[in-house]
């Protein structure tokens, strides 16, 4: 459990992600209704447009976007490479100093600067509930001696974000471990940033592209550093069996668009075996098997099913069928997309809940 | 009111369009919270995709689209000429027999015959509660030796949609006027629909393209023929000013896609005078003054307000700012028109209860 000022989280608990102040396609009370003690907005979005300046004359985020629960954001870090990189072009990279990040904005290339002081200056401005240091994290292709020195400059980054963080009552700054899948870097960013001892850890840099078995290898190298009373986010994971894997090995806050994007994309969790299916092994020993479900595939053109026969969302639970979602997500109707959204929203929340359950936390 | 196996519609009544089986963006229990006692679904595109058949199997439109409340379905008369026509081009126009209509696919321009008996045996596959019959809907600037000829060929389509009609117990089945702004056509055409004597009639051929006096006259030449113990029902009429005019004709049903489209553009109704706005003077004298607002415009960027002040929509009562609200739009999330359409359709939910009140009906 986490303790703000907004309330508490339980743990472990899951963070779906309000990229630009909303949860894509979902009504605040929805999401209170999945469940969720708290969402993530995304600074680097939101510093461009409509930028924090705005946001905090509205009262900030909470009053803005009516949400009452907590809220974090993350520093902005992660995007600048991830979408400065992409929209530039080839001649348009982010550029790296030691002091932080040249940009291209996403959306009409205009040149931004960004670093841990503005970082937190904006996170203060937004006035979410969990603010994080401004760090960077190389992509799981990069070169041994480019993460070393991107966990030097998340290290010193982290000490001008700690500098920086002012509203210290009602904002927790969380620091992040980086290292990429390094066993040595890894272990000396946890410790680095365990010394720190800010309010929550996050582990960072993964999920950018490396393997499955790189990812829990760079988990299992930093979370024996980091202080178990403190929350553990592992930032980016959200794929149901791998956050049970996760909070195995420690982990007990995570965020994800997963569940939001498959649902645009007509996609659904559903519980149950066969081709693709995955196994869930709870802590407590408990199994299930679950498997993603393309509803726009013909088969389910005339399948009277539910979603998920073993849902009670309210998608699952007012009785559309597969036929009729299908057939909104085929004409985009919108109602199609929200369904299945707020399907897979609720199937992950319960997949936290049973994990909470399985380790006593409920 | 009006009466059918799913419930009563309060008079004077309004129906949001839920052309492919979900008025768009809004869930059933949205609709429902809305007060909207009937839905309208188009059976032109209905037929398309996925097709009479396949909703038929799912045991017909109320139980697929999960809406308890009475449904009606038009008779695809008006869409295959508008956007058959549109979709076709130039040499592929919609083609008028004395027996139906030969038109094109908006889909995907194949080609298919739409005819009274088809029309009627398709909306049985649908099951709504009130059909309509097979009507040919000039264009406005439709010449008046063209208009006379669709009148007879609407009039003879009636016969053949009242024939083709068998499931009188649950489904009503309502005639509908045409003859264009030409009074002797009009009056010829309201005397021979009312004297099928039919469940409910009603007036098409309006909102086509026309100036809004020649719509007033083209109601005042029809409505007097017409049994005003049964439902009489104005096609395709919207904005409130209208319908409270028409109710004054003396029109008690309506149908319209602009609160939803409105909504999807960003636009809203707002209770208020000033630039722009309209008055509404209902049938007791009260009077109200109302207007457009667009919310993506710049000068609504910090706006705390929200939509509508004196308004208690979802939107309004939950506290969402003009500010936020036009940035869900200006970044296209879903949020944004998902509560501009709610907005729209209390609005005019509003409007009609103020209505009934106003005559007595409520």
């Amino acid at each position: 459990m986490v303790s703000t000022g907004r309330g508490t989280i339980k743990t472990p608990a899951f963070m779906p992600v309000g990229t630009l102040a909303t949860v894509k396609s979902v009504a605040p009370w929805e999401l209170e209704a999945v469940g969720s003690d708290i969402v993530l907005a995304n600074t680097y979005h939101l510093m461009l447009r409509p930028g924090g300046e705005l946001i905090k004359k509205a009262g900030g985020l909470h009053k803005w976007a009516r949400w009452k629960k907590p809220i974090l954001t993350d520093s902005g870090g992660y995007q600048v490479f991830s979408l400065g990189r992409i929209s530039g072009g080839a001649k348009k990279m982010a550029t790296v100093t030691e002091d932080g990040v040249e940009f291209y904005s996403h959306l009409d290339g205009s040149k931004h600067f960004l670093d841990a002081q503005k970082s937190i200056e904006i996170q203060e401005q937004l006035g979410a509930d969990i603010i994080m240091a401004f760090d960077e994290c190389p992509p799981g292709n990069a070169k041994g001696h480019y993460v070393a020195q991107a966990v030097e400059r998340t290290h010193r980054w982290l000490k001008v974000s700690k500098r920086a963080w002012t509203n210290r009552k009602e904002q927790a700054l969380f620091g992040i471990v980086q290292g990429g899948t390094i066993k040595d870097l890894r272990e000396k960013s946890a410790r680095f940033v365990e010394k720190e001892d800010l309010p929550g850890n996050a582990i960072g840099g993964v999920s950018v592209g490396e393997s499955r078995a790189r990812v829990w290898k760079a988990v299992e190298w930093s979370v024996p550093y980091l202080n178990p009373h403190k929350p553990r986010y592992l930032m980016g994971v959200g794929e149901p069996s791998d956050i049970v894997e996760a909070v195995k090995r420690g982990c007990d806050m995570f965020d994800c668009v997963l569940p939001t994007r498959l649902g645009r994309h007509g996609v659904v969790w559903v519980t149950g075996g066969g081709e693709g299916s995955k196994r869930i092994v709870f802590p407590c020993g408990k199994t299930i098997m679950y498997k993603r479900v393309a509803l726009t595939q013909h088969r389910y053109r005339a399948d009277k099913k539910v979603l998920d026969p073993q849902c009670s969302c309210p998608a699952c639970r007012e009785g559309f069928s597969r036929s009729y979602v299908g057939h909104l997500l085929r004409e985009n109707e919108i109602l199609g997309l929200r369904l299945t959204t707020l399907h897979n929203l609720y199937f992950l929340e319960n997949i936290m809940k049973t994990l909470r359950n399985s380790i006593g936390k409920s």
